[in-house]
Order: structure tokens, then sequence, then C-alpha cells
């Protein structure tokens, strides 16, 4: 069993010393986000992640969920993590509590989000999934589907599910052709789903799907695709899970990676029809879909992040015990974490790690601005920085994701490559994370197309207005460090800058170029941005380590600092890499003709 | 069923166009390495490669090679598609003509090489670990050991295997605990191997494992291993496979990829000991394994461009055939090889595959010349440049290699997760190349510390300056294409040229700091030579199209254009990333301490 540790050292310091929870507790209701209240949340959820979810991980990985007789049977000890896991009231966490919901800010419930996928990223997808219908309903539902449903799937005891693709639509919704026949109360649902995470399971006693459907006489496209509630169980009179709907899983995908999850072909409508129950208004379907999107996208860049922390623990704790060859101080047989390329690998994948966990709890922060924050001008900025910083989280991290669990494999030499070790892994779970809810092509092309050039730059130029404002700051620090980690940091901005200036100059003329840059772009954004919220950490950790006085861990504020050191001078620099592709790559393009491809 | 085309239009113009086989003619014995020859050959091997390879590579993955009563079951249809390829004479293709071999120059056996690899890289592995151990018996093997043992190794009736890994001795050999104890003519083998790729399996009727082991008396360390000869059955004295040896296998390894070839873990001497036949003299083993160590590494940086290639036609076939979404003309739904994001990955898996097939063979041409050349001064000049260009070659193509089959995964969305696919394969299978024949760190650091800083930098240096001579030819050439070629290309060795002067001057110094820029340094050589190939390419490309007259493929030759200045926009550029890395990435390396990492 490979152990995992949350991170809770560094998510205290995000949250506390870089300001984040001081933040949250000028919002609406925040007065009672005590650091006590957070320190007990991040302990106790910390216990069940490392006890009970890091557990089952790789034994789950093994036996994968299994389709028997109609049945899907999650792997052993999943049930019994489920329950120990609602029963901890974990599941209801960031949800209003009006139906049940413990109403925590999505900064702090964020941090415990990390801990679940860190521990499991295959389990892990069931409350994330949930959690986007759970969302879905609260902003589209009505009341007595509210109250019906939300209290239930708040508190764990049913689960939600997300129905988009179908074979012919996947990234391209438009193509929808599930059926939806118009009943009195109710619709008559058909056609087939595919990748539908945890579309049946044993976890609990009723599942909840969200579907996507086209009426009969709907408009094509996009504009006649509604939103329908298809419970498995239909709830009696008293709530109560009662017949069995038309609906059922008919087969398991055998995939990469996440294995222990269900990813399910659910068939609709077999037989006399799945009954469902239409959400908001016929044809409105896809814009329901979008709003609980946006919070899936950042959900999905914190299991990019959570799957390189886990990644990294096991690097560098077989890093520590494994001995081969010489240290350079002479040391015979060393620990290989003595050398210095397997340390550069270690170092390159903590402060990945430490930058995209600021980077993601910052952008939480402005999603609770956004919805809590007692000023307007406020929320409309927050607003404006989501909107911003979604596609860079989503796509950002779970590229990275992929690159460091495989630096990760690499830091086990032969080990990493026989599964028993564990170290694969991550590597085959995190691949998911640049495909599902949007592949990163898509986050980029919102990030170029919707984010900066639909808007004129006025979002993405306040943000680099700040990162200004950041460089300046920076220059009146004392310090060599800081000195470079300024440099770095204000050449990163260039770049960004320009790239920035570029594509609005020239994106509107000529959008393909726009696209063929979009990957490069979001590349350059994600790690300057994380950049810049190391600069941040290592101005905190500076004041800390200078201020004295109090009783503080300075051996952790001096890895933080030589963590953002390390940043400055080995990831910033790789912008420099991507102006030219940015600006000049797009240009060949479409020079061969796709049959000479 | 995935299918393979060789891409023997593109062998062809690297052979051919850039001059490689006409100089390859200026060899010993090349004079009979005729065009004509050269087209059959590579005719010829793509059939058996598309024909009996890639057809049984995705079962196999799935069917594994079995352990059954110790003995090990090769996935179905191995056993007669490795007949197919002893019948065709592909196995004696490479060597000696004195054994039985066809003594074909490197540079073609390479292109060869490289269609069994993408056909099927579990099954490739067999005859690359059967390679390198015929070139030690050829080197350093005794008359006798070579009449017994090379015919048949060198046709294929038997298969070698490269025994060096122990449980606790994987990149450190000196910690190697397999004990040989002497006897008449012979020494008694006891120990165990693990991550013996082929050392038991049902293709051939005898095994040859040669066996790095420590006599009682050895002296500690590298200095105190020995090779020895083990047959799995002693030759009897008509050369037969006789006497069962007290060797075998007790356990294949569950791996991520490469699941069709067994790697086993093999016990040497749990009775009365393995007969073992010492090969050359005692406590020289690590120097005669050092001899094959270097083509097996080119061999391993051929199997990465080999997945590249085999991931690149199964994404661009893909996305051909997949509609989503409206493209940029208009048209709906668009195959998705219209959209900017796709076309530019797959014009950045083309892109490497065609300079990492370039780069490739000018090495092995190196490797021929360093061998077959009349004159002592090219043969130590090319001597020179193979040592620089092995470490880029395994190091750069195979790191690449996992990040272009994940870039195959990404083109296909969702359908890239589920295995049934086959693009995961390719994902899986290349994610062990960074790893064998000496890790991409040892690659990283063989390059920057024996090849640059131990070199005083002359043989990089040499090479350096014929970039540089490329690049003044490339001033004189007209047109824009040509000009950003040279633009981007220059940019690009001023990068490496000052990267390289930086570590002359503190490497010797610093050799902590050196280790630790090592692996940006190779990724920097890598990308600027691939590019130096690709200039190269254009010129000869623009050449052709200039010269009109002779009756030529106009779409092949503006393919090529297109793809070198691709190259030269989206890939040459990641150079100025590299350049802080290198100078100051290492310096804030060790500032943690290790218990705090």
């Amino acid at each position: 069993m490979v152990p995992y540790n949350a991170p809770i050292a560094d998510m205290r310091f995000v949250l506390k010393d870089l300001g984040l929870l001081g933040q949250v507790q000028q919002l609406h209701g925040g007065e009672e986000i005590t650091p006590d209240l957070v320190e007990a949340v991040l302990e106790e959820a910390g216990k069940l992640a490392r006890d009970v979810l890091a557990p089952i991980n790789h034994a789950g990985d093994r036996q994968h969920s299994r389709l028997e007789n109609g049945v899907v049977r999650t792997p052993d000890g999943y049930a019994e993590a489920y329950r120990a896991y609602v029963e901890g009231g974990w599941n209801s966490v960031p949800f209003e509590a009006d139906y049940g919901g413990q109403d925590l800010p999505w900064t702090i419930a964020t941090a415990v989000q990390e801990m679940w996928q860190s521990a499991n990223l295959a389990f892990g997808l069931c409350p994330i999934l949930n959690q986007g219908a759970v969302e879905a309903l609260q902003a589209h539902g009505s009341e007595a589907q509210k109250q019906l449903y939300l209290p239930r799937m708040i508190s764990g005891e049913w689960t939600g599910t997300m129905n988009l693709t179908e074979p012919q639509a996947g990234s391209d919704l438009s193509q929808v052709k599930t059926r939806a026949e118009r009943r009195e109360d109710h619709y008559r649902i058909r056609g087939q789903k595919i990748y539908i995470t945890y579309g049946e399971h044993d976890l609990a006693e009723n599942i909840v799907h969200l579907v996507l459907a086209r009426c009969d006489d709907a408009p094509e496209g996009v504009k006649g695709i509604s939103l329908f509630i298809v419970p498995k169980f239909l709830p009696d009179e008293t709530g109560a899970p009662g017949q069995r709907n038309d609906v059922r899983c008919v087969s398991l995908e055998r995939k990469l990676g996440i294995n222990g999850s269900p990813t399910c072909v659910m068939a609709y409508g077999d037989d006399e029809g799945a009954v469902g129950y239409l959400v908001g208004e016929e044809n409105r379907g896809l814009e329901y879909m979008f709003t609980m999107m946006n919070n899936a996208r950042l959900a999905v860049g914190v299991q990019g992040l959570a799957a390189v922390e886990r990644a990294y623990q096991q690097a560098r704790d077989y890093a520590r015990e494994r001995r081969q060859g010489r240290a350079i101080d002479g040391t015979y047989p060393a620990a290989i974490i003595r050398h210095a390329d397997i340390r550069r690998m270690l170092m390159t994948m903590r402060a990945y790690s430490e930058a995209m966990r600021a980077l993601i709890l910052d952008a939480m922060l402005m999603q609770d601005t956004a919805r809590r924050h007692p000023e307007e001008s406020y929320r409309l900025y927050a607003k404006r920085r989501v909107g911003v910083l979604t596609p860079v989280v989503k796509g950002w991290c779970t590229d990275m994701a992929v690159e460091l669990t495989s630096m990760g494999v690499q830091v086990h030499g032969g080990m990493g490559y026989i599964e028993e070790t564990g170290a694969a892994q991550h590597f085959r779970d995190s691949r998911i994370l640049p495909i599902y809810e949007g592949t990163n092509g898509i986050q980029a092309n919102d990030l170029v197309g919707r984010k900066l050039i639909r808007d004129g730059g006025e979002a993405i130029g306040e943000y680099i207005d700040e990162l200004h404002a950041l460089i300046n700051g920076l220059n009146e620090r004392g310090g060599e460090d800081m000195a470079i980690i300024r440099r770095q940091l204000a050449l990163a901005v260039d770049h960004l800058d320009n790239a920035t200036g570029h594509l609005l100059e020239h994106g509107a003329e000529n959008p393909d170029a726009a696209h063929g840059a979009a990957a490069y772009y979001m590349r350059l954004f994600g790690l300057t941005a994380g950049g810049a919220m190391m600069a941040r950490a290592a101005i905190v950790a500076q004041d800390k380590l200078d201020g004295g006085g109090e009783e503080i861990d300075r051996g952790f504020y001096e890895a933080k600092l030589a963590t953002a050191l390390f940043y400055a001078e080995n990831i910033l620099p790789l912008s420099a890499g991507l102006v030219t592709p940015i600006a000049r790559g797009p240009a060949s393009l479409r020079a061969i003709p796709d049959e000479a491809l």
C-alpha cells in the first residue's frame, strides 16, 4: 500500500498565510469560517483520505468495477469507504444549508476535495459528478424538485450523474440524438449515452441521472436540447426509491486508468421509455449544463493537482529508500534522492504542485467572492477572474498532471514500470484529465476565443495589470533570491503581455491562427500565473522569516522560499520558448493538405 | 485492428535525397548497397511489418505473455510471426557475413528496425536483445564460442538475452551479487536476475543468456564483474540443444505496457548451479557489456521514433474520420483534422518523427562510417560523433515518445482513453523507453559529463561548428521560408552554443550543477539537432522543387518543406526556454534538506 498524507501544512500556508481565509471571512457568512474550524476540517479530512480512501486505491485499480448481470460492483472497500465519507458529512460540505449542506466556502471545500482526489481519484469521481448534478438542480430545478432530490444528493444518500455524451456527440453536443417524448407530468426518454461515470454502482440506494435529450419538435442543434432528471428508481410519494425506471447500464468501458470507477454505457428506454422530469424549460438544457460545467472544470483541475501531489509523495519516498551509485559527497551507495537529476525531478513536481494549489485555491476564493461578496463590483470582478482562470486551471493543471506523473514513474526507474509499485497508476489515471469535462483543446480555445478575444482583453488585461503591480511590489524587496524571482516573473509577464497583445491584435481577423496558438498560450498563462502565486508565497515566507519574534516553523518557510526560487529559475523561463510558437507557429498549420498529412 | 504502413517515402528521402546512401556507398563493402537493393529491402520489410507484425500488436497487448508451469507462452501469433521473420532472413540483416549475417549497413538496417518497432514494439524487443548479445559475442567471444553460437543467433534459430539487473543493482551494476564458481572448463552460476526481456519464451528452440556475475575472489565493485554465456539448453557435441541448464524463469512482471513481451525474473543455479562459459577474461564483463550497450541505446531511440510514427498514423487516421463541430470554413460537422488544435498536434507529431528519423539514420551512418570508412581520420571523426549522438538519440527520442504518444491519445478525445482504440497502448508501451538501457538521467549525465566536459568540448564543438556552417549555407538561399528556418535554427544553435560554453566553463568545478542541468541540455541538444536535420531536408526539398525537369513527387517535397517550417516555428523556439534552466536552474536544487522534501 502506498501511503498518502494530506499536504496540510501547505494548505494552511495558502489559506492562512497567503491571506485567502482572511478574504473569505469578509464574505457573506464568512465570519463563521474561523481558523480553528478550517484546521479541524483539514485534519479530519486528512485522516479519512489517509486511512480509508488511500488504502483502497491501488487494489481498486487492479480489481476494476465490474458489470455482473446488470449490476455494477465497485471494488472491495468502496461501499464501506463511501459510507464513512457520507456519515462523516463530507458529501455536504460545499452545498447550500437550505437543503442540508454545510455551506462551507469553495476555498475550503476545494482543499478538502484535493485530498479525496489524491487519495483515490477513481473513488473521488463519484462526488465530483454528484456535485455537478447538485449544482444544476440548485440553479435550475423547480422548488419541488429541489425539495425531493437535493437533500438526498447533498447528504450522499443518493448520487447524481451527468449524461451528455453519445457516440456521435462528444465535444459537439449539438449532435445529441436522445429523444424525449412529452407525457402528462413527465417525459419518456429513449437513447444511448456513453462515458457515464458512476452511471450504475452499488454505493448508494438511488442514482439521479441528469440527461440531455431532444424533444421531437425541438429546433436542430444546441438550441433544441433539454435537461431531464431520470432517477434509477422513481421516488414514491414518501420520497423513497420506488419503481425501477427504464434505464440500465449495458456495458462498462475498459479504460487506461481510473479503473475503480465504472464508466458506463447507459441505455434509456429500451422498453416503455425511461420516465424523465424536465428541468427548467425545454430547449435550455445546454445553458443549464454550462452552469455547472465551469465548476466541474475547476474540479478536474483539482484532480490534476491531486495526481501530481500523490505522485510526488510516492516518488520522494521511493527516492529516499532506493540506493544506487555514488552521491556527489562520496556516499556509497547513496539514496537516489542525493542525485542531482532525481532531485531536479522531485523539485519540479513539488514546485508545480505548490504553484497549482495556490492558483486553484485563489481561483476558488474568486468563486466564493463572485457569489458572496457584499459589493456588486467585487462580485463582478471575481466573476471575470473565475472566467479567465477556469480554462487555465483545467487545462494547465491537467496537462502538467500527465507530464509530472510521468516524471514520478521516471524517478522509480524500472520499478516505475511495474504495476505493483503503483507509480504507473497515477500516470494512467491522470491521462483522462486533459480529456474529460471539455478537452484541453476546448479549454485553450475558450481561453483565447471567449475569455480573451471576445472579451476585448478586458478581464485578462486587468489580471496582467495585477501581475505588474506584484512585480513592482517585488522591486522594493531586498535579497538576491527576491531579485531573481522578480526578474524571472517580470520576463514571463512580458511574454504573456506580448502574446496577449498579439492575439488581441490578430485574433479576430485570423481566428484559425488564434486557435492554433491557443494551447501554447494556455501553457504560457498557466506557468506565469503559477509563478505569480509562488512570488506571492515567497514574499510571505520572507516576511515570516524576517519577522522573527513569534514561534514559526522556519524550515517550512525556508523550503517555501527555495521552492519559489526553483520555480523562478526552472519553470518560469520556459515562457521564453512559447513566444514564437504563439506568434508564428500557426502559420504553417495548414500548409499540408489533409489527405497528405 | 489498427493498420500500420511503413513510412517508406520518408525513409527513401532521408536515405537517398539527404545523401546518406551515397555516403554509405563510399564505405568498405558499400558498393553493393544499391538503390534498388535498398528499395527492395524497405518494401519487403514494410510488408512483413504491415501484414504480420502489426496485426498481432493490439491482441498481444491484451493477452500478455503468460508463465504456465515454468513455460512462457507468448501471445497468439507471435511464434508464427517470429518464424516468418526468421525465414525471411530479417534477423540476420545487420550482422557479419562470416557467421551468416547479411552485413547490411546499420543505416539501412535501422530503417528496417524502425518498421518492426512501429508495428509491434513488444515483439520487436526480442530481436533488439538478441542483437546486443550477438554484438557482445562478436566483439569478445572466443572463436569457438563464435562458431557455436553466432550462426544460430544470427539466423534467429536461437535468441539471446542480456542479464544485468538484480533487485539491488539497477542503474548501479557494481552491486551485482550473482556468483560464478570456477570448474574445469566452465563456471557454475548462482543468483537472481530481474527485468530479463524474453528471458524465457516459445519463439525459438534455445535461448543464450549473457549473464553478469562475480567470481568468488573477484575485486569489489565494477572491476570484479565477469560476463558468461549461459544457454538454456547446453549445446551437445553436434551443437544441437542438449541438456537443460539450471536456469529458469520464476515469474513474469505485470507491467504498464509492452505486455506481449515477457519480462522475466530468472533464477540461476537453484539446483546444481547453472553451467556458464566465460566470455573473454574474468573481471572485464562490464567493459564488454558497454561495447554493445551503445548500439542498444541507439536501438531504444529507434523505438522512440517508431512509437511516435505509429501513434501519429493512428491519430491522423482517426482525425480524418471523426466528425465534431464546425470547421473554420463553415463545414459542419467537420472531420476534426480540420480543427486548428488537432492539426497542431498532428503536425507536431509529424515534425518530430521526421526530425528524429533523419537524426537517427544520420547517427547510424556515423556508426557505419566509424566501422567501415577506408580512412582512419574519418573513422575517428565518426566515432566521436556517434559518442555524442548516442545519448541524444536515446534520451531525446524516448522522452519525446512519451509526450507525443500522449498527444496521440489526446487527438482521440474520450476514445483515446478506451483501451479498445489502441491509442493508449502506444502511450503505455513507450513509457518504458526513457527507463531501460540506461535511464534518461544517465543519458543526460553521459552527454554532459563524459561527452562534453571530460572531452573538453572537442566533439561537441566540432558538431556545433558544422551547425554554424549549415546556417551559413542557409544564408545563401532565397525565399521567406528558408529565411525563417535559418533564423530559428540560428537562434537555437546560439542557445546550444552558449549552454555548451557555460557547462564547459563551470561544469568541472561544479559537477552537481552540471548534472542538475543535464536533462535540459539533452533536450536543447536534441531539438536543435533535429532542427538541423529538418533544415537540411528543407534545402533538398527546395532544390527538388526548384529543379523542375525530372519527374518528382511535388506534393512530397512541398509537405517536407512545410514540415520543416512548422518545426522551425513551433519546436526550435522552445530552445529559448531552456537557457536559464541550464545556467541557473540547479542553483536551488539542494536548498531543501532531504528530510524536508
